[in-house]
């Protein structure tokens, strides 16, 4: 970083995006690429009932455009409005991946970019891997260089930071040399938005969905010679200055490159819902499966918890399914009564059945600042007065104690089927797995086709 | 808006824009909607002419698309992608208008997101203009309401507050309900984005491009039942709290609604350039034609300038024609070597001139808060020892002293007639003066063709 920080951070940035040989990446990082690209395939066919992304893909699908890029599902467009699309679908169920250190979700803006530029151009299937672990490096180094200033500001990080992880996976895949990737951080960074204030409704899986299509955008605008800003990143007025005005560090953005993945920090959800809950719900579901209890034993749930939990994840009576995944209560109360978080507990009637809204109003919550994002302890008292504990460390996702292939396995089977044929996914389950021998991503995107969606 | 304010400030303004009766805004507001249109065909027009916007042009015809708008020159696509390609042009030369309180140039994001609509839609002449209006009312009172906090915070307003006003033009087009509009409003405002850094490169035009097409992005998507947050505005994490966080006033985005008209305060330039520098423009070229000035005679030009004039136009020796747009230095010079500061003054090769940088040395300015941002002092001193001075109290282009509706038709043949044959720009020119009697905007659209650019 030293020779290169003249030039200001994001210049040294794109140097090292651009120059990265894919050889030199750890075998661990593209088996970690695969299992995120995975999981995003699951998340994102299961995504697709939901009626926001039947909104959208009739929108799509009403743009019309050049089919050069596939949509999950089957939607053919331009590679921008398939960056779009995939990017909102692999957000609408908030069961995509979190990078732990930032709370940003990774694949979410990068991977629709990767692929969409992959299938248009016929990029192989290692380097499609390599575009993805280099454009998700890129979006978590940012995220890092600005945490926790910018997030505590207000901005969503997956919208803001997720922008330049975009456009840093599709200038990649199309080989855009450093002058121009400078140009394409430029034209995405200066667009870098996304506000909470969005959280909870239809809007804010749109914060992804334009950092990938945007970022793709960008990308490809660079290499038709449009121009951006010297430092988006570090200029007078760039994005360390605006968006994260309270702090900022180069080090985490450029330091250890090569050596510091953040792929390694990356967490795949067990539960369909925000992360900051998910060790309350191993913690309820770990102790209703060791003592086989059931929701009219409990008395009460006291948790010690995060203070972010109460921040992200408090609304204390949510109404719609939606509302659901934004409330800790909801989510451990369905973790009490079903044993799980996937989709079936935050539809709309889940989220208002009588014997789940009870269990919500036996919680009670203790924030301490000392306890881990990804910990919780929690005492459950019964009716007949005897107590239960568990202490969570670190929640089934987080990078010490994360998923097994079994695990996702599972996860995307649960997902996939929802949409597709048990031998179709099992295909595509395959290609995934194998996507760094293949020729080219044309099977992959193939394989994620539902009829019903395809035919329109 | 006493009545609304318990539903928060982007439900009071939805219904405010939504509920609004075409029959109660003032003739001389449509009036200067025209004016408006018929600059923002002249500068766009021009505008084709650029590099980046032939290769925008270019990558927006690669998108495909199902052709239901037109982008001025001709090309056919989609509505999103017309008002993309539409509010580019509308900005690349920086010779656009501008909403004077706020320096935000309103018809860039907002023309492009109306008119895209009214052409797929089929919205008549009259609704065309009242869509306009209303989106550039409210661009301008989201700008007023963090004015000044939020520009000097280093956000490019007309990307920002632009967004707002495509979102309220393409939703007032579509006939967006209330609740529909506060939608729109929270998908297209938690994208409010552009920084200042982008100025000087091709990134900064594609801030009202972004504006136009996500504004109308989001009208269609709330059109189709996305939803967004209650309150974007004044949200605990919205725009007013992120984007401005030292101050806001809700009296300047509410108030006296359906009196005060901000298109009254809109300023038509007669330069090619940056504001700021208008009235220096104006007083150079006044001495030069009164005295008959040849810049072998001069000595030295002084100045006393708003701060403004350094801070935004400051960069002494611009090296591209872009550069020239944010150097006064350069502005003045040329207006004293040539009388004008159109197209031909910010070309590569007039900016690098020897008889053009000779006098850029001659320059000095003295900085006083106290110079309204429309006025100056100037005192040229000649080589013989005499001195003549120059006082422009309001530039021209600015609401106390606008453009004459012949000065704008001169602009409008000067700038049209450059890609045009004169007898179209004359339909063209004749077309927009007559729009509110249309029945609909086809051949206003049709007579922006540009054969070169439709045959692609």
């Amino acid at each position: 970083m030293s020779s290169q920080s003249n030039v200001g951070p994001t210049r040294a940035l794109a140097e090292l995006v651009a120059g990265q040989a894919t050889d030199a990446i750890p075998a661990w990082a593209l088996h970690e690429a695969k299992r995120t690209l995975i999981n995003v395939l699951a998340v994102s066919l299961s995504g697709t009932r939901e009626a926001p992304s039947r909104a959208l893909t009739n929108w799509v699908r009403a743009q019309g455009g050049s089919v050069r890029a596939t949509a999950f599902g089957g939607l053919r467009t331009s590679p921008s409005r398939a960056a779009l699309l995939n990017g909102y679908l692999a957000h609408i169920e908030d069961y995509d991946d979190t990078h732990i250190p930032t709370i940003l979700h990774p694949s979410a803006p990068v991977w629709p970019a990767v692929l969409a530029v992959a299938e248009d151009r016929g990029l192989g299937g290692r380097e499609t891997l390599a575009a993805f672990a280099l454009g998700m490096e890129v979006a978590c180094r940012v995220a890092m260089s600005v945490y926790p200033w910018h997030y505590e500001q207000g901005w969503h990080i997956t919208g803001t930071a997720g922008i330049f992880g975009g456009a840093a996976g599709a200038g990649r895949a199309l080989g855009l040399d450093p002058v121009r990737l400078t140009h394409a951080f430029g034209l995405a960074g200066t667009h870098a938005s996304g506000l909470r204030e969005a959280m909870g409704s239809h809007t804010k899986a749109m914060h992804p969905a334009r950092a990938a299509s945007t970022g793709l955008e960008s990308a490809e605008l660079a290499e038709a010679d449009l121009t951006g800003p010297d430092d988006i990143i570090g200029g007078r007025r760039g994005f360390w200055a605006i968006h994260s005005h309270e702090g900022h560090s180069e080090e985490q953005l450029l330091g250890q490159w090569g050596e510091r993945w953040e792929l390694g920090k990356n967490g795949l959800k067990p539960y369909a819902n925000g992360v900051v809950a998910h060790p309350l719900q191993d913690a309820v579901i770990q102790l209703r499966n060791e003592h086989g209890l059931k929701p009219e034993q409990v008395a009460s749930l006291a948790f010690r918890v995060n203070p972010l939990v109460v921040e992200l994840m408090g609304r204390p009576e949510p109404r719609t399914g939606f509302d659901g995944k934004f409330s800790y209560r909801h989510c451990v109360a369905a973790g009490l009564v079903d044993g799980a978080g996937h989709g079936a507990q935050f539809t709309d009637e889940r989220v208002v059945a009588p014997e789940i809204v009870r269990v919500r109003s036996l919680i009670t919550e203790t924030t301490d600042p000392a306890i881990a994002e990804d910990e919780t302890h929690l005492v459950i008292t019964l009716t007949d007065g005897r107590t239960l504990e568990k202490h969570i460390e670190h929640a089934t996702g987080s990078p010490e104690n994360p998923m097994s292939d079994a695990m996702l396995e599972l996860k995307f089977r649960a997902s996939a089927t929802t949409v597709l044929a048990e031998d179709q996914a099992e295909r595509l389950l395959s290609a995934a797995w194998s996507l760094d021998e293949a020729t080219s991503v044309d099977e992959l995107m193939r394989l994620t086709v539902i009829a019903s969606v395809a035919a329109g």
